[in-house]
């Protein structure tokens, strides 16, 4: 018999809630026979969205009855000490009491990380937990982190990043020994501020693969596994990335509305067109991991559709699975160890 | 009779160099009946590619000769010590002098940002100088800075960005009040850094036309004229962008060769894709201004063809016309005065 993974979900999260959550909550459980979800939040409505989605409670699909909701713009520090009914938290209790193997949302991420901090600590050697997800590359994908949740980072700080982002490369991409990268603005090692040039002495001394310094452009090279970055650089990328692809998305769409006979061209090459479209889908890329916890908290884009939110509640099963946080906590023994005899 | 603009051209700059920047200088004289070029560098190669190009020298395309040239990737501190009749720094003594109005390179950036700073200093109220360039936008295009000049930068800095940019934008896209936002990772007061909070408190005590916080995303909306950020973040950004649009463009390309179908509608789309091709293309966006100096200096891309460097030359041709320095020199008295005051 395989072991079962428990997955609790925020089913209030996100700009759209529960319409959103229990249907991807039910398309997820029918993938796996090896996977339950726990639905957290108002059980009336979550009800009805079962009945909705054609689904009925069970022993792979729970409803978990809360009282309250974080809001999408309520400060963190608020949610932390006036939500201890929400869903979110409730949610994030039950991978600290066992109850679930890992927890989704797809609510206010300041709060998340605020909540998940509070509730499962962070691992030792960890200053504070990271977010890391992947994007396309022209050869496969590419991790990133930390994409916000640190805006000042130490040199020690960004070579725990390291660290992180290396042990869950290796553990879900199968990968012995993934490149490691430090985001800088050039390749040459007088570049960057004393944080990064820092980064590069803490990593290069570690037997982390290494591979030196990256640029913005490399993200998408796939020669590099992981681009560690302080979260003000990475938030930049990330979002200036989904800028210019949708950019480029409205050009082409005006392009071939130009004439009856660009239009045409358009529909003919529709086939291609759609191609692209899932190739560079967002939400095959959804679902963002919080690193450097004492369990498996997974952020779902807020305005994740189901397709979007289902993908996440991968990342977090692909986690549990392979133990992500276990991996994380036994390669930083090295480092305290390290750190010990400094 | 109209004033003539005499630009000075670091002609042996950029990795191909002469074979580029010769075409291009011809080319952009043959457009602007009020425009001088004073080709700087090696005489012989200079004559010989003015030959092969058709050309001839005479009072509005002049060569003067150099004994020198600075590698692309040779160390700033040495260029400037080392390289005193390099094509580069006697480029830019012709701007000190007043035998050009401004210097157009496609060299080494480092050694270009050292030695005009040496050479042209640094206006008063000005602690160091940006680069700034244009960003294609669904509607127009956005002006960011600083690009990678600064790596560090404290609150009063980001505040000169701002007000350099915005004087630039005014000036040169006859913009009476250009929108100017400091690019952060969220939207939100508490959101960033002490750098750019600070920024913001005082960029919002100026008369410029602060509009807040913006993110990458909004770096391509065209709903902002000014992104000002540090030249870490700036650089990521720009990098992330030419990374992304390049991923895009090889994933059509690769979508356009599956079959003999998708190649035929390719073809058939090939207007539409050529249009689109020459609505992003980097060369029409080449130029970047070195702004807060006491004279104009534009950088054009290293591998810049002669299109590319056609662009920055027209730059900073409109830098000339529309007397950018002084500008922001007259703009900075009131930044000096309040600091005075304080």
């Amino acid at each position: 018999m395989t072991r079962m993974i428990t997955i609790a979900l925020d089913a209030m999260g996100g700009d759209i809630g529960p319409s959103v959550t229990v249907p991807a909550a039910v398309e997820t459980v029918a993938r796996h026979d090896d996977l339950a979800l726990i639905l957290v939040g108002d059980e009336q409505t979550l009800r009805a969205e079962l009945a909705q989605a054609g689904a009925t409670e069970g022993e792979r699909v729970r409803i978990l009855h809360t009282t309250q909701t974080v809001g999408m713009d309520e400060p963190p520090a608020q949610a932390l000490r006036g939500k201890k009914d929400s869903s979110m938290r409730v949610a994030i209790n039950l991978v600290k009491d066992g109850g679930a193997q890992a927890c989704v949302s797809a609510g206010n991420t300041g709060a998340l990380m605020a909540t998940a901090k509070y509730v499962l600590k962070t691992l030792p050697g960890i200053d504070r937990p990271a977010i890391c997800t992947t994007i396309p590359a022209v050869k496969g994908h590419t991790y990133v982190l930390d994409l916000g949740a640190n805006v000042d980072c130490s040199a020690e700080q960004l070579y725990q990043f390291a660290v992180m982002g290396s042990v869950l490369v290796g553990a879900v991409d199968n990968r012995p020994r993934p490149r490691v990268g430090l985001l800088n603005i050039g390749q040459e090692d007088i570049k960057g501020n004393d944080q990064v040039r820092g980064a590069a002495q803490l990593i290069e001394a570690s037997d982390l693969n290494y591979i030196g310094f990256v640029e913005g452009t490399d993200i998408f090279l796939g020669d590099v596994d992981v681009v560690v970055c302080d979260g003000f650089a990475g938030n930049v990328a990330l979002k200036t990335m989904e800028g210019a692809s949708k950019t480029i998305a409205h050009f082409l769409r005006e392009e071939f509305h130009r004439s009856w006979l660009t239009r045409l061209s358009g529909l003919f090459a529709m086939p291609v067109l759609n191609a692209l479209k899932r190739r560079i889908d967002p939400r095959k890329y959804n679902g963002a991991s919080f690193l450097g916890l004492g369990g498996i908290v997974v952020k779902s884009h807020g305005s994740s559709d189901a397709v979007a939110l289902q993908t996440a509640i991968e990342v977090a099963r692909l986690e549990v699975e392979k133990a992500v946080p276990a991996r994380i906590d036994s390669q930083l023994e090295a480092l305290l160890a390290r750190r010990a005899t400094a």
